[in-house]
C-alpha cells in the first residue's frame, strides 16, 4: 500500500495530527477513518509473538506462537547466523498474525544480576549485545515486520524505573549503553526505536532531545520511528518537541493540551508535521511489507528454537566427565521444572507457546527415568525431598533441575538476592548424601549464586530460560546429540556482593548513580582482580579446542585503518564441535582509565574431531578507541595495544602487542593547578620547567624537592618565597605561570 | 602573661589587624613591636618536635627532639593513656623549645592504602581516629601547648591536594571525614585547628564557611583557632569572611587586597576583629603557659616512645611458634633497614632523633649475630642477596627487614601500588630457599601487600615507623621481654585492587569522589563479602585470650539513654599480655544502608596467665545514630541491634542483640512518585491503596499485578485505563493520587 504523505499530511487537522501521534489502544496505532488511515499492530516480543487473544477472555492471553529462548540465552549461542534465522521465524509469525512492528531486542546493559528483566537483555558487554542484537533485527525486518530496540537508553533496572534519573557520565554511557543501540541502529537500520520510561541525568527519556535527536537522529543518521515504552510519556507536548514520535498506549490523555500549545504558539506545525510524517512513513511501511499469509511453519520454528537453546545451553562444570551421559542410563530426574519448565520470563515477554515440552519426557525417551519432583515452591518440603532421595540413592545419575522462579524473576520488580530457592538448594544437599553423580540443570536469565551447590554437583548445565523447546534442547546436550557450545554472556560471581553495582543498586526514588561507569561485568572482576566463580565467555564442550598461529595483518595502524587478526582453531578431542572465539583488546596506557580488555569480536566455528580451521576478525579504528568528552567522539590514543584471542574472558590464549599510531589529541590542557611535576612532565612545558629547576639551590633527592613537585606552581612560588629562596629563581617560575593560562 | 585584648584591638590600625591573620614568616605568628604583640612558634608534629634549626645551615634541619612512632602506630596500640602519656613527652619537648603549638595530630581517613602521607594519619576507622587523636591532644595541651588538629578535612591524598575538590556527600562527612575532627573538639578541645588544602564540594577548605563556621564553631561549639596550611589561602579576603583566623605562613601575600576590601566595605571591621581577637587569644594562651624550662629529660621520653613502639607493633602471623626467639639464639639480620632503620615517614613531620636505635644493634644484646644488608635500594641486587643467603644458611633463625623505602612512601606524592621493592621481594625469596625459618619485620605507614611474601615468611611483625626506640621495642617483642598487643588499624587486603578506592582514585586535577561514601576499610570489605589479609583489629599474641558473660546493663534504650556493656576477658595461656577488645554495633535494617558493623567502643586489658577481669564499655545514644540528612541530624532509627565483642573486626567472641525504640522519625517522604508497592507498605497509605486494590478485578497471582505494583500512581491509573479497568476503581486511585502530594 503507497500512501502520499506529503498529501495526507496537508489533508488532516492539526487535531487528527496530534491524535496520530498517540497509539489507537493498547497496541495499535490511530486510526483516522476520515482520511483512510488504517492502524498497525504493534505487539511484544522479543522472545517470540505475544499478540493478545481477546477472544480468549482471561487477562493477558496471548494467541501461540513460538517461544524462543531468552535474549540472555540468545547472546550464550554467539551465533550471530542464528540468532538471524531465529528473527526470520519471528518474523514469519508476525506476518501470520498480521503483526506489524515486534517489540524488541531489549538492549540494556546487564550492570546487576537483580534487574527484575534481565532475561530480557542480551549481556554484560556491550559489543556482543550489540552485534546479536543487528543479527535478531535483520532476521526480523528480512520479513517485512519491524522491530524495536528497546529500552533507550539506561533502563536497568525495575525499582522505580519510571521516575528514577540514571546517572550515568557521558563516556560510559557513549562507552557501554549506547552502543548496542547505535551498532543496531548503524548495522540493521530498526524500523522502531523505544524510548525507556526512565529519566537520564535528570530528563525523562521521552523528554530527551539530546539522546533522542542529537545523538540516534543526527550523530547516528537514523530516520525511523521512535516510540514510547507504554506508559513513558508525562509530558506529551515536551515529547513532541523533544523528537519523540509515538506515544504508547493509546488513546493520549494530553491531546487537548497538545492543541493548546499549538495554539499557543509553543508546540509549531512543522514539528507536528515532522512527527506525523514518520508516523505514517512506518503505517506505510508496514502496510506495504504485509504480506497475505494463512499459513505458519510452526514445526519448523519449534526446530530453530531448539536449535537456538542447544546453542545457548552452557556447560558450567564436567567433573570427571559426568556428562554426557550414556544412552540408557538409569535415572532419576529431580525437581519440578522437569515437569512445569521454566521456559520463559515473566511480565510483557510471556506468551502462549505453540507446543511446550517438558524436560522429563524427552529425557525419558534416551532413559529409564524415575521422576520426583522435589519441591513445590520456594519452601523445603522435607516429604518431597524424602521421596525424591529415596527415588535417587540406586541410580546410575541424577539430573536434579533448580534455578529462579517466576516469583523471583520477573518483568516489574528487581531480585533480592541471587539465591535459587532454599527447597531446590536443600533438595541438591539432601539427594548428595545418598547419590554424588548428580547433575544439575539450572534455570535463570541472569547470574544465579552456584557457590550454594557447587560442591555436591558433579555436572552443572545452565540452560537459562530456553524456550519452548528446551527439554529436547537439553536432553540432546546432556546426551550429546549435540556438543554443547554455548558461552556466558554474563559473569557469574562468587557472591552477588562482589557486583560493582552493589551499595548504589537500585539507588533511591529520585535516583541511581552509575558509579562503576564503564567498569560493567568483567571490566570491574578485572580491574578489581577479584576471582569469579564462571567468568563471562565461559562454557566446556565434550571436546577440546587449541589455538595456534595468532597472526596480525598489520603490525602498525594509522587512523581510518582496519586489519585482520587469524588464527588457527583445531578440535583436539574426540566430539565434534563448535568453539566460541572471542577477541579482545586491551589498551597498554591512556589519558582516561581503561579496562584490562573489552570485547571487539567473535567468531563461533564448528570443527569435527582432528579438525582445524582458520578464523579472520577484522578490527577497525573504533575497536581501539575510547569515547573522549574532550574531543566529544570516539577517539584512539597512540600507543600500544594486545589483541588477545580466548576461550573466555579468564582463558586467554594467545596475545599480540601492535601499535596505534593516532592524529587524535587526547592530551588534557594544562592548567595553573597542574602539578610542577605534570608540567615538567608534558612535553609542551617540561624543557622550560626543568631548565628552571636545575638552575635552583635545593637537593635534588631531598623529601622537600618531591613535595615541591607535587605542587601547583602558583603556591609553590609562594612557599619558595616563605622559605627564602632566590627572588630571581622564583620570578623565572612565575613568569611561566604567567604564560600558563586555563589553556596551554 | 596577660593581654587585654579589646583594649589591643582598638589600639592596632587595620593595617596592623589584616597584617596579624597572617604569620610573620614560615614558622611564627606575626609580632607587631608598635604595641608589644610578641610571636609565638609553631612547628611541626605529628610525631615529635620539628624545630627548624637555622644555625644547621642545611635546609629541613631540626633540633634533636624524640621521634615517637607514627600516628598509624600509635592508633595500632590501641592504648588512650599511653597516647596521652607520650602526647605529654611531646609537649614538654616543646616546652624546652619555646614552642607555642605543635601542628598535629593528622586525622584524616585512611580510605585509600596509596595516600602518600597516611602514616601521619591513624586509621581507616574515624572512632579509633578520634579517640586516640584525643588522647595525643590531652597529653600535649595538659603541659601548657597548644595542637593543631588537621588537616580539616577530607584531604585523603597528595595527588593535586593544593587545588582537587573531595566530592563527599554531607552523610559520609559527618559519619567519617568529620567524626574525629568532632570527637577531639568535644573532648580535647583543641587549641588549634588546621584548614586543608584541598576543596570540599568544590569550595576550598580555606573558604569554606559552611565546615569552618556553620558545622566547627556553631555546631560543636569550637572556640580556638583555625589557623590554614601551609599555603593553603589563595583568597584572602573569602578565608576571613569564611571564618578563617590564621593564614600561614606569612607574610601575607595580599593584604593589601584585604585592606582594599575593607575600604571598599566587602570586609567589615567586624569580621577582622573576630580573626584578630582569636588570634591574640591564641598568642596571649601560649605566652600565659608558656614555661621556663632549661631541661629536657629526653632519656625518660625515649622510654615512651619505645613503651608506644612495643605496644604498636602487631604479630601477623606466627607459624608453629617461630617466635618468642630464645635468649641466645643464633640468627642472621638481613635487610639494610636492620642498621639504617626506617623510622619515620618523609616531609614535613620528618625531624632529627634525639637517640635512634639500629634493630641490629638491639637484637645483638639478645643473640649470637650475623648481619646482611640483603639490598641496597629498591633495585634487586644479586650480589648483597647471595652474602645474606650465604650467611642465612645455617642459622638457627633468620630475621629479615622489608617494608616501603622513602622514596616510595612520603608526604607530597602518593604511592603506585601497595607493593614493598622488588630488591625486598627477591630476598625474602632466595633466602627462604636457603632457611626456611624465617620472620619478616615489617616498615610501612600503611596497608602493604604482604601476599608477595607470605608464603615464605613463618613470621611477620609489622612494625610501622616506630620511630627512634624502635630497635629495643622490637628487639622485646621477638624476645618476648613484651608480649605483641598491637592490632591493625587498617585493613591489609589481599591485593590493592580490592581497595574500595580504587578505579576512583586519586580522581582528576579538579575532582576526586569519594563514590565508596561511608563504606571505608572494613566497612567495606564487610559489605562486599571481601577475604582480606589481615583484617582491621587484628593482631596476634603470644598468650591467648578467652571472651565469656557478654552482658548488657539494658537490653532496650530509648534517646537520652546510655548502657554498659561487660564481659569477662580471661588470659588462658602462658604469657602475660595485653587483649585489646573491640565493641562493634550492628543495625539490623535502616532507610539508609548502613556498614556490617561500625566501632563504638574498645579497650586494652592487661591479664597475667589464668588471670580474668571484667571489661566495661559504654555506648550512648549517637552510638546507634547515622546521618540523616532528612533531619540534618545524627539520629536512630527503631528496631534491633547487635553488640559484638571481638578480638578484631572478623573475629567476633560474643554477640548479645538489644532495641532501640527511637523518636526520630526517620521515614521518607512519601511522594507521587512512588510505586503503588511502596504506598500498600507505608503505614500512612497502606490501608486505603489496599482496599482499593482488593476491589479491582485482578488475579494477584498474575505478574501483571506484581508489575501494576511497581508502578507509581501516576502511571498506573493511566495504564489501568488503556487496559479498560473499571472506570470507577481507576478513579478511587485516582482520588488517592489526588491526595498524595509532595510529602503526605
Amino acid at each position: 500500500m503507497e500512501i502520499d504523505i506529503e498529501k495526507l499530511i496537508a489533508k488532516l487537522t492539526v487535531e487528527e495530527k496530534i491524535k496520530l501521534l498517540s497509539g489507537g489502544d493498547a497496541w495499535h496505532t490511530q486510526e483516522i477513518e476520515s482520511v483512510d488511515i488504517p492502524n498497525i499492530t504493534l505487539t511484544d516480543g522479543p522472545h517470540g509473538v505475544r499478540l493478545e487473544d481477546k477472544e480468549a477472555g482471561e487477562f493477558f492471553q496471548s494467541k501461540p506462537a513460538t517461544s524462543f529462548p531468552i535474549e540472555a540465552a540468545m547472546a550464550a549461542s554467539w551465533n550471530q547466523d542464528l540468532i538471524e534465522e531465529m528473527g526470520q521465524k519471528m518474523g514469519e509469525e508476525c506476518q501470520y498474525y498480521d503483526v506489524g512492528v515486534l517489540l524488541g531486542p531489549g538492549v540494556n546493559g546487564k550492570r546487576s544480576p537483580l534487574a527484575g528483566r534481565n532475561f530480557e537483555y542480551f549481556s554484560e558487554d556491550p559489543y556482543l549485545s550489540g552485534k546479536i542484537g543487528a543479527s535478531f533485527v535483520k532476521g526480523v525486518q528480512s520479513e517485512g515486520v519491524g522491530t524495536s530496540v528497546k529500552h533507550y537508553v539506561a533502563n536497568e533496572q525495575e525499582t522505580n524505573r519510571m521516575v528514577v534519573s540514571s546517572e550515568v557520565d557521558e563516556r560510559t554511557l557513549r562507552e557501554i549503553y549506547l552502543l548496542p543501540f547505535e551498532m543496531i541502529v548503524k548495522e540493521a537500520n530498526p524500523w522502531t526505536m523505544m524510548c525507556a520510561y526512565n529519566k537520564v541525568n535528570g530528563t525523562h527519556m521521552s523528554q530527551n532531545k539530546k539522546y533522542l535527536v542529537d545523538v540516534l537522529k543526527d550523530e547516528w543518521g537514523y530516520e525511523g520511528l521512535i516510540m514510547s515504552d507504554w506508559g513513558a510519556v508525562s509530558d506529551k507536548v515536551a515529547s513532541i518537541k523533544a523528537g519523540l514520535d509515538l506515544e504508547m498506549p493509546g488513546p493520549g490523555k494530553e491531546d487537548e493540551k497538545a492543541l493548546q500549545a499549538f495554539e499557543a504558539g509553543e508546540l509549531t506545525i512543522e514539528e507536528i508535521n515532522a512527527r506525523v510524517k514518520v508516523v505514517l512513513e512506518l503505517v506505510e511501511k508496514v502496510l506495504t511489507e504485509q504480506k497475505d499469509v494463512d499459513e505458519c511453519d510452526f514445526e519448523q520454528n519449534h526446530k530453530v528454537a531448539r536449535k537456538v537453546a542447544e546453542e545457548s545451553m552452557v556447560l558450567l562444570k564436567n567433573e570427571a566427565d559426568i556428562l554426557p551421559l550414556a544412552e540408557d542410563s538409569d535415572l532419576a530426574v529431580l525437581g519440578k521444572f522437569a515437569q512445569e519448565p521454566r521456559f520463559q520470563g515473566g511480565g510483557s515477554s510471556q506468551l502462549n507457546p505453540y507446543n511446550l515440552e517438558t524436560p522429563l519426557a524427552e529425557i525419558k525417551k534416551h532413559g529409564t527415568v524415575d521422576y520426583a519432583p522435589g519441591y513445590e515452591d520456594e519452601e523445603i518440603n522435607e516429604d518431597l525431598i524424602a521421596e525424591a532421595c529415596e527415588i535417587a540413592q540406586d541410580k546410575d545419575k541424577v539430573i536434579i533441575f533448580a534455578g529462579t522462579t517466576e516469583k523471583i524473576e520477573c518483568e516489574g520488580y528487581d531480585r533480592k538476592d541471587i539465591s535459587i530457592p532454599e527447597s531446590h538448594i536443600q533438595l541438591i544437599k539432601e539427594v548428595a548424601k545418598v547419590n554424588q553423580n548428580i547433575v544439575v540443570v539450572t534455570n535463570s536469565g541472569a547470574a544465579i549464586d552456584i557457590e550454594e551447590f557447587e560442591a555436591q554437583a558433579r555436572g552443572i548445565v545452565h540452560a537459562w530460560l530456553p524456550g519452548q523447546a528446551g527439554g529436547s534442547a537439553l536432553a540432546n546436550i546432556l546426551f550429546a546429540k549435540t556438543n554443547p557450545s554455548g558461552k556466558l554472556s554474563e559473569t557469574f560471581p562468587i557472591a552477588y556482593e562482589h557486583n560493582p553495582t552493589h551499595l548504589s543498586f537500585p539507588g533511591d526514588i529520585k535516583q541511581v548513580e552509575y558509579k562503576e561507569e564503564v567498569f560493567v561485568g568483567y571490566r570491574y572482576y578485572d580491574a578489581k582482580k577479584l576471582d569469579v566463580k564462571y567468568p563471562f565467555g565461559f562454557g566446556l564442550s565434550y571436546t577440546e579446542f587449541e589455538y595456534s598461529n595468532l597472526e596480525l595483518s598489520k603490525r602498525k595502524l594509522k587512523n581510518g585503518e582496519g586489519l585482520v587478526v587469524s588464527a588457527d582453531i583445531k578440535n583436539t578431542g574426540d566430539y565434534a564441535g563448535q568453539e566460541v572465539v572471542q577477541l579482545y583488546v586491551k589498551d597498554h596506557e591512556a589519558v582516561v582509565r581503561r579496562p584490562e580488555k573489552e570485547l571487539k569480536g567473535f567468531t563461533k566455528v564448528h570443527l569435527e574431531p582432528g579438525e582445524s580451521k582458520r578464523i579472520n576478525i577484522k578490527l577497525d579504528e573504533r575497536d581501539f578507541s575510547f569515547y573522549s568528552e574532550k574531543l566529544g567522539e570516539f577517539a584512539v590514543e597512540s600507543g600500544q595495544f594486545d589483541i588477545m584471542l580466548g576461550s573466555s574472558s579468564r582463558d586467554i590464549r594467545a596475545v599480540e602487542t601492535m601499535e596505534f599510531d593516532s592524529n587524535d589529541d587526547l592530551r588534557e590542557p594544562l592548567t595553573v593547578n597542574h602539578s610542577i611535576e605534570k608540567l615538567l612532565e608534558d612535553e609542551r612545558t617540561g624543557a622550560e620547567i626543568k631548565a628552571i629547576l636545575d638552575e635552583i639551590d635545593i637537593d635534588q633527592d631531598n623529601n622537600f624537592y618531591s613535595i615541591l613537585l607535587g605542587m601547583p606552581l602558583t603556591v609553590a612560588t609562594g612557599i619558595l618565597r616563605s622559605f627564602n629562596f632566590s627572588e630571581e629563581k622564583i620570578e623565572q617560575l612565575a613568569e611561566i605561570l604567567e604564560n600558563t593560562d586555563e589553556e596551554l
